[in-house]
């Protein structure tokens, strides 16, 4: 119902979330994203088991913009995550989509909020790092991970600093076999790096460490780690303060395409838009004025 | 005045564009993207450099959506493109902006037109590879190219899929020195790469070309290449009909911006939006259902 586009749903969903709203909250929402290929599926795999073994329950979302020309979905794979799916204390919800990015992240937060409801302890929400998709995710979690994997060469390359400046904690994965001291230099290098970025508000400094997902290292590390930030920014009130702040960017967002759908809904100006889309379109008429003429600002 | 907030600024480039129009289109319009090292400056000034040796005006804009934690702009380095900015012939103009991407774009639509009213024959309009403005330079320009570099082990490694998809061109840069082999081989490997792509619908191939910018190597190939596609998308059809397209989506994007502004302007919404506000901080009130109050539906 959440993830559904039809009004007679999203009814439905909109009052299912305000009745689950009161036994919500209770969860840490973890964030991860990291390139292709850097492993997030095996990493959430076994990092939920894990967790699923220290007595929680576990579900995992996953926001997927998918690509805007094949309109294939990245995550259309079953096979991701076998045993963590077959786990009773798991949930696992790919949501592949061909819409908007905005329209993803309303369904996913709700999602959240009907885990939560669910009895879920934790909610990892997963993204496949094809940019604008991780701030969707930082809005909407706790604590995010970034997974990495060690380079030859320049350790940064392909790095967006946006997307780094916004983990808590980075993880440079495969540290395993032939792999480990490399993973443990970047991982040295990705922490001096980290220290050329203006501090958080939340006083949180970001870690780096080196895990291998395969070998399930550092899995109880990355777990301390998450602890650790948890009652640290419960203690110094950031915690609330964070999903308060959330909670209003949700609102905003959802006003924005809520009144962009509302505009549209209005025949009258849809002539007008039409008349004006052929003058743009035979290059009579300025897009800015056009929109000057319509608004009239 | 296109770059500018201000109502009264505004409405000076209202009305500069829509004086401008009818002598702007003649340019060849190209985009240009890769991470921050690959080299795209260096590229820029001898490509530019090469151009204006052909007899060419050429502009460069440049979107830069700034970091949003630190608020710098990446592009506020004055040395870059030394050679190229103290030519006659060229004209640069980096946009840094710590606004929305939509408030960008529009900016550097307008002045694309205003350039090519002034005369230049060649717009480039670089984007400093963050995710999401390689998607809006893509839906301003004719020719959109993605400058990478030759990595060691996995060659997709921090390339974004949309990404690649949406180029008409890939230039492995950086082959000179040692690194011409791994050059020359990553172009390969792209090249089988893109064939697993879906084919465009204009009928294009993407190209993919290593280069040295640093020894101006390649300069005058990847000219011919944007010459013959160029001479091929006018010959189809399919130059005109992405421009037109590309007027409509400015249009449609400046609509939404136009939409929400109004929206807000109205302060009798305001007062509510605040209250509702309120109630959503305090865990009472879901954000969904708040809109669907608001806007009733």
């Amino acid at each position: 119902m959440a993830e559904s586009k039809l009004a007679a749903h999203r009814t439905v969903a909109n009052e299912l979330v305000q009745l689950a709203l009161p036994h919500a909250g209770k969860s840490l929402r973890l964030g991860i994203t990291g390139i292709p290929g850097v492993g997030k599926s095996t990493f959430i795999e076994n990092f939920g088991e894990y967790l699923i073994k220290q007595g929680l329950k576990v579900a995992v979302l996953a926001i997927d913009p998918s690509s805007s020309k094949s309109k294939g979905s990245i995550l259309g794979d079953k096979t991701r995550m076998q045993m963590l799916s077959r786990n009773e204390n798991a949930f696992i919800r790919p949501t592949p989509t061909s819409g908007s990015l905005g329209g993803v992240a309303i369904a996913t937060r709700e999602s959240i909020l009907l885990c939560e409801a669910a009895g879920y302890d934790l909610i990892i929400v997963e993204t496949v790092g094809v940019g604008q998709s991780e701030t969707a995710v930082k809005s909407m979690v706790d604590f995010f991970m970034l997974l990495m994997l060690a380079g030859a060469g320049d350790e940064l390359q392909g790095i967006k600093r946006g997307i780094m400046e916004m983990a808590d904690l980075l993880l440079i994965n495969k540290a395993d076999g032939d792999n480990i001291r490399a993973a443990k230099l970047a991982a040295g290098e990705y922490g001096r790096a980290l220290h050329l970025f203006p501090p958080n508000d939340n006083e949180w400094i970001p870690r780096v460490m080196s895990i291998s997902s395969l070998n399930m290292d550092g899995m109880a590390e990355t777990w301390k780690v998450i602890e650790e930030f948890s009652r640290q920014q419960k203690v110094k009130g950031y915690f609330e303060q964070n999903r308060h702040h959330q909670m209003l960017t949700w609102f905003k967002e959802a006003l924005r395409e809520g009144i962009i759908e509302q505009f549209h809904a209005n025949s009258d100006k849809k002539k007008e838009i039409l008349k004006m889309e052929k003058a743009i379109e035979k290059g009579d008429l300025s897009p800015s004025m056009a929109i000057k003429n319509l608004l009239g600002n």
